[in-house]
């Protein structure tokens, strides 16, 4: 890790600034024409600075990136998706390691200095795709930060031996056990929220379930969330993802799920579906509930949208949040950011002395324009260590 | 015009081809290996081609491109918002001619060949933003087609004088009578309504209203521009602009004003508000109403938002309308590019002998991967000749 000086950026709130970086970590904002002695300098080019964008939701294991197109003429159903993954997986030749070593590169040619993603877990692929991506976090361990969710995407109690795997992908080094509809997928709430938590408690981890139930059936499994959550003493170790039912009309019973949210300190991950009713960015912050944001899948079987741009993401959760005044627009910037790291339990993030060295540099005047121009990246810096220039990485995919 | 040969392109279906061009127009378009004498060969390099991409509703009189970052702090209701757009037009010197320019030079680099632009005409800017547009369809006549809208963003019988600013415009040069939510602005649809047509009557040109009414009001709304539209026998010369109404809940009803529209071949613009209630692209086609879809606006003082990008706009689109099979993505295309040239009855467009040589290529292996992907555009012809190459334009912006 070598000791740099970024000089001549500015920072978030408008200020000319240099950025000092000793050991991977922040040593000192200084003011305008700081030296430091000793280090690498970096001319900023009067950049705007941000900490490293954080992509709190994607699916690295199956995207088709860098493969020959795909043409999508899949059902309807969510389960016709499902199904037809694991048929594609197979038949395309759909390698976890190979694609999810694309995903990351591209995630940091975007600025994108942190990962969380949700790894399918099933009886037909078993762990391969858990390992693909344990392979890939270690290849590119200093350049991106990766959490690995094991995610049982064909049901977890519906498909047997799915649990033993889950725990086989535990015991392997996942981060966060993951979860999916409870009610929808696995037809069994109540087990489901229990098997999620209980293996969440042997592994000494936190939990990230993935909820498109709409309406009052999402909410019916959000309360047994909230409820597990707080039995087990888990606050603050939990993500729900999607949360579309607090997209229902229904203000009141929304509003008293919100409030129990900001008790268990319960994060919600949104990608901002223009299609589906979705949480109101806005009502989760005023109550004091961490939000957070990704990409979910980029360009597989299930559609073929994304390019692992946090700042683009941020713009379309701005869109479908009618986020239009700055201060607004900067609430969508501080979701792909800090957001992302508090929902994500990172150590040492943010741009102050004693954090991490991770930055990403943009040719903008403000905040906003970061998120409505998202430019190509100039400067993206993990632990010091530039990674990424003019919107190319400075590693290689596959 | 110079005549020109586009070897080592792919259509649509996939198809190698060649395109001649000569006098402006598509002469023939070329199996693999095709020559032809006395033009000038450009090769393709294998790119997709499409007919030029069509802006079909924008503000390019007001767009904030290429000036210091105008920080947003304005309330959240519209009559804020149009009433603090007149404010800024005159403490920023907003300067239409200048605007205009830069977005046509932008819209131009993103592909679009055609843009049809709402031009603010009220009491206090009188006709200097339709005059500053006329000036810029001039000098971009070669590069770009303009339709202007006389657009009352004020309102036209709330705000004496109006309506007769609107007769001057359309006397100016205006190609079509813009309209704004005859009940919510001007508090009398049924007057606003019959001025409107009674105006394109006699100017004997089109019409192309806004109507942000949602639900029902925008329905009676809806009923009464359909009434007109029948009455004066003027199928097939309006354009609805937003039309959130139809995203009602009330499917019966939505229904039956959807065959109305197809009856009097009312166009619909979408440009996929993801924060409101929209049209169901899908359900337009299905019943033959003509789709097109537009920026709206761009970088102004309602919103930070938008970049011209018709491919990026038909994203958008597709994911507010959950657009992800192949044969879907490439309805968002469709309405992007014929959709749009049949709302503004363009002569001559499309992939066709005869049509005019107005092409887009783009380094994608399929028009979804196009929508998806959204990469800078390889070339831009405009009556065939190049005005963009390498997602930058050809000429220059004030």
């Amino acid at each position: 890790m070598r000791d740099v000086l970024i000089s001549n950026v500015r920072l978030p709130d408008g200020k000319a600034a240099a950025i000092e970086i000793r050991g991977g970590r922040i040593a000192a904002i200084h003011g305008v024409g700081a030296s430091a002695a000793g280090v690498e300098a970096i001319d900023g080019g009067n950049a705007l600075v941000l900490p490293g964008l954080v992509e709190a939701h994607t699916h690295l294991d199956k995207t088709l990136l860098g493969m020959p197109w795909y043409r999508n003429d899949v059902g309807p159903r969510l389960i016709d998706k499902i199904d037809n993954e694991r048929l594609q997986k197979k038949k395309l030749g759909i390698d976890p390691q190979r694609q999810s070593s694309r995903q990351v590169v591209l995630s940091v040619s975007k600025g994108s200095t942190h990962i969380r993603s949700h790894v399918d877990v099933d009886t037909e692929g078993g762990l391969s795709a858990i390992e693909g991506v344990l392979a890939t976090r270690e290849r590119y361990r200093d350049i991106c930060d990766l959490q690995i969710v094991a995610f049982p995407q064909s049901g977890l109690l519906v498909r047997k031996g799915t649990l033993e795997l889950m725990e086989a992908a535990m015991r392997a080094g996942a981060d966060v056990v993951g979860g999916l509809d409870p009610c929808a997928i696995d037809r069994d709430p109540r087990a489901h929220v229990d098997a999620v938590f209980a293996l969440a408690q042997k592994s000494g981890k936190g939990v990230d379930i993935h909820l498109h139930e709409p309406g009052e059936l999402g909410g019916f499994s959000m309360e047994l969330i909230i409820e597990r959550t707080r039995a087990l003493g888990m606050q603050g170790k939990v993500v729900v993802s999607h949360a579309f039912c607090l997209g229902m009309p229904e203000a009141g019973y929304v509003a008293q799920l919100v409030d129990q949210l900001a008790e268990t300190r319960i994060a919600i991950m949104t990608h901002g579906a223009p299609y589906r009713p979705v949480p109101n960015v806005k009502q989760l912050q005023a109550a004091g509930v961490t939000v957070c944001c990704g990409s979910d899948g980029i360009r597989d079987t299930w559609g073929p949208y994304g390019n692992a741009d946090m700042l683009e993401r941020a713009m379309i959760v701005g869109l479908r949040n009618n986020l239009r005044r700055d201060d607004e627009v900067e609430l969508a910037l501080d979701i792909v950011t800090h957001g992302g790291a508090k929902a994500m339990e990172l150590e040492g993030y943010g741009l102050r002395p004693g954090a991490w060295g991770d930055l990403v540099l943009v040719d903008v005047e403000t905040p906003a324009e970061a998120v409505a121009a998202r430019p190509p990246r100039k400067l993206v810096l993990k632990r010091g260590r530039v990674v990424a220039r003019d919107g190319k990485a400075l590693v290689e995919a596959p």
